[in-house]
């Protein structure tokens, strides 16, 4: 795999040490007790979908699997952690020797997921299992705040293509390239990031800034000498003195003086200021009035998904959108709220899987409980996804029968289904620590998405106000955190 | 200096083609021009303090320094570029024989800097000097973004200690590993990046998970067992199943049975949900009464600068705070606006140089031309910081004489100091493409923000409505920006 090479050409880092420093504090403190040959099972998930919108977009997971695979102790590392005199000689030992055992599943990137589903489920000796808390969370929930905000971001651009533009704008290096990544996966057609395309082979496109036209002795100047220069694929900057005035009349006078003799067609204007639906009404019919309504209308001024919609109600004609900032950042709700919870324990020695159950105060953030299994189910006629169905893993479904599914609060609302197809969502990647998932290629994964975006309900993409999407209990498994409430009510009630 | 070794050793990273493509074309693009032998000027600035603050904290300048210091095109990079079928065999040659060649100037780290400021200013041969806007831009907006953003936060914690939290939402590693760093320059005491403390020695802190509670038979079991653990540095998270009714009477019970009997003293007993504010008050009340008045109580959940003040405010009994999410990725502002604009063209064969302005239709977005130096004005009596001048570098401002600063937009407010001192704020980083300038430790970069910002008045660090600080520009300066502005207005007003 070519960006394998690349990466390790590029960010060759051991990023071991990118950990949350109680991760270590406990895995010490785990070694000097019993608890220490428990296993355990985390589930990773979050509560809720940013900006309002009915559903997310896994990404990270490749991501997920270099740094899963490449987790090593260096010198370094242990004589550091002995210099702060607060770690036993057999934990450093531990950690000299460490090898990942864990067995890791994980939704793949560019489906949709949803709340309180796990995205990642790891199970593995307790040290182990704990220690990948702080790079699980921040590998998937940055790619997938990324490619959740770019398939809204593209969804209001109506198929007109996104460029992502964003690097500059960036929460550090990684947020750039990782973020040009996921961007891509959520919809992007392009990035201005080169060392994205060159990692992962998401096409870099770039023409001029401000700068080139300033230093000419005239817009004219820079016009022509770019056209002179770039004939087959010309997109001019038109608004850096007067969009009107001088960009559009010069950019023609180019296109007519440069282009015609050469038989070649301009690409495109852009605009990256004003107000862009006025200026690009009043682009539009000077393009088209000098012969040239094949050329196309760029625009890229702090936009997101809520402006493009509005100035595409507008009116505006626009034909591609750079955007910046906003996606890079996810501006309008830059986090993602993924966590990672406990959710079951095995006895090494008899194999017993113990559920754990965290509660809340707050209904929402009561996890679910159990080794669980997530089966997407679809209308057989439609293809269209009707919901979720977690199971506890192990437990038998008959899916060539009729199928109930209820609502886990209010347990009243049925339905059952007769014509339909179940898929399991999650993919075993690690196995006893060794790596057994090959990540599709970047530009797969991308058409994976919007594939199974098509299989969603509009109702569920709605921007405003969508519909949930059902995420189901088995019966077993409602039971089973039933129970466990229960047993917790009766426990501090008292 | 330790940190560039370990820097090497972690992040051994070629961030060369972290750049915008469009740098790639138009470089390609001067080099078949006359104006690639201009030596061009670029200033990095902002033009508004996120959150309605009055101030931002500058950092960033040591990852540009490595990064300026190894800029290289590997064969990778040129065969690459080839590929693309856009790019001239000199320019891939150009590229391949890279050597920067720039001057740079910078603001130090940890400086309070303000709208309209050159933070960066970059003198070059126009393709290099154009090449880096992309990784200056990143670089800078990023960690100045988080700085500010926890120079707001630990002020409003008044005095408490503010741990930062965020790795596992920050957005991306180096978000979390750079965004730890900014966080420490702008006030923080500490983080849970265990990297981060590696690199920079920002010390690092964390106790236990709720999973640490959840993985024994009972809270009190594993209380017990991280106190005898941790004897000397105890610091138990008592909300995993009801604060008041079990975190805390467990708590109480094993500091008694464990640490009672050794002669020790607990640290303290972390709040991570539920109502902060009356939690706090009811374990104060508690762990005095159990004879812990010395215990002190730690709160982290989703605050940030607004949170903490109302809890204060309402009579919170907190003496720490762990602030995630809301601080490493700036969440109420999360996008630094830092643009790069072109301010003087100098003719290599006669060392002219021509200044430059970018005209806006929003007053705000107009460039202030020339090569500039900044001074800061200080009060010779209160050491308060009184504006910030701009003026042309090379001209002479005689400082032993009365100054006279007047307001940019509004001419007539005027202001002449006789007991003032001035202080030049950028010292040049890079002479000839040579590192000249060596960056302070982390830690001496944090004392040194502490005592710049106590140097400005507090209603220029108001949370609300802060007063404008002053940034005037010289009379030379200002006349040559009327010139140019009336230059252009004649020019597009025909």
């Amino acid at each position: 795999m070519e960006y394998i090479k690349n990466f390790n050409v590029r960010n060759n880092r051991n990023l071991t040490m990118l950990v949350d420093f109680y991760e270590l504090t406990m895995a010490n403190g785990y070694l000097k007790t019993d608890v220490k040959d428990k296993i355990a099972y985390f589930d990773m998930f979050f509560r809720r979908v940013p900006d309002g919108g009915g559903y997310c977009i896994m990404a990270g997971i490749q991501q997920l699997c270099e740094y899963l695979s490449s987790l090593t102790f260096t010198d370094y590392d242990i004589d550091y952690l002995r210099e702060k005199n607060l770690f036993d000689d057999d934990f450093l030992t531990y950690l000299k020797n460490f090898k990942f055992e864990c067995d890791v599943w994980a939704i793949p990137e560019g489906n949709p997921v949803f709340p309180s589903e796990p995205l990642v489920t790891v199970r593995g000796p307790i040290i182990q299992a704990q220690f990948v808390e702080t790079m699980i969370l921040l590998t998937v929930n940055h790619q997938t705040l990324i490619a959740t905000k770019a398939s809204r971001i593209t969804r209001a651009a109506k198929n007109r293509p996104v460029m992502e533009f964003g690097s500059r704008r960036a929460q550090g290096y990684d947020g750039a390239i990782y973020g040009a990544r996921a961007a891509f996966i959520g919809g992007c057609s392009s990035t201005a990031c080169t060392i994205a395309d060159q990692m992962f082979g998401i096409p870099a496109v770039g023409t001029m800034a401000h700068s080139w036209v300033q230093l000419f002795d005239s817009e004219y100047d820079a016009f022509k000498a770019w056209t002179e220069s770039y004939p087959d694929n010309c997109t001019l900057l038109v608004d850096t003195y007067n969009t009107l005035k001088s960009g559009v009349p010069n950019a023609i006078k180019v296109f007519d003086e440069v282009l015609k003799p050469l038989g070649k067609r301009p690409s495109g204007v852009r605009i990256d200021s004003g107000d862009i639906t006025y200026l690009s009404k009043a682009v539009r019919k000077m393009l088209d009035e000098s012969g040239y309504s094949d050329v196309k209308i760029v625009a890229s001024n702090s936009l997101d998904e809520y402006i493009i919609r509005s100035i595409l109600d507008n009116g505006a004609c626009l034909d591609v959108f750079g955007v910046g900032e906003r996606l890079i950042t996810a501006k309008s709700e830059p986090v993602f709220g993924g966590v990672y919870k406990l959710v079951a324990v095995e006895d090494p020695k008899t194999g017993e899987i113990t559920p754990k159950i965290k509660i809340s105060e707050n209904p929402e953030k009561i996890t679910n409980p159990a080794f669980k299994n997530i089966y997407r189910i679809f209308d057989k006629d439609s293809n269209k996804a009707i919901a979720d169905l977690l199971t506890i893993r192990g437990e038998e479904i008959d899916f060539t029968k009729p199928l109930t599914l209820f609502n886990p609060v209010h347990t009243w609302k049925k339905k059952t289904l007769n014509n339909y197809y179940a898929k399991e969502l999650m993919v075993k990647i690690f196995d006893k620590g060794e790596l057994v998932y090959e990540s599709p290629e970047v530009k797969d994964i991308k058409e994976f998405c919007k594939k199974e975006l098509d299989n969603l309900w509009a109702e569920v993409k709605r921007f405003e106000n969508p519909h949930p999407y059902y995420i189901d209990l088995s019966q077993n498994l409602w039971n089973l955190k039933q129970e466990l409430l229960m047993k917790y009510s009766s426990e501090f009630n008292k």
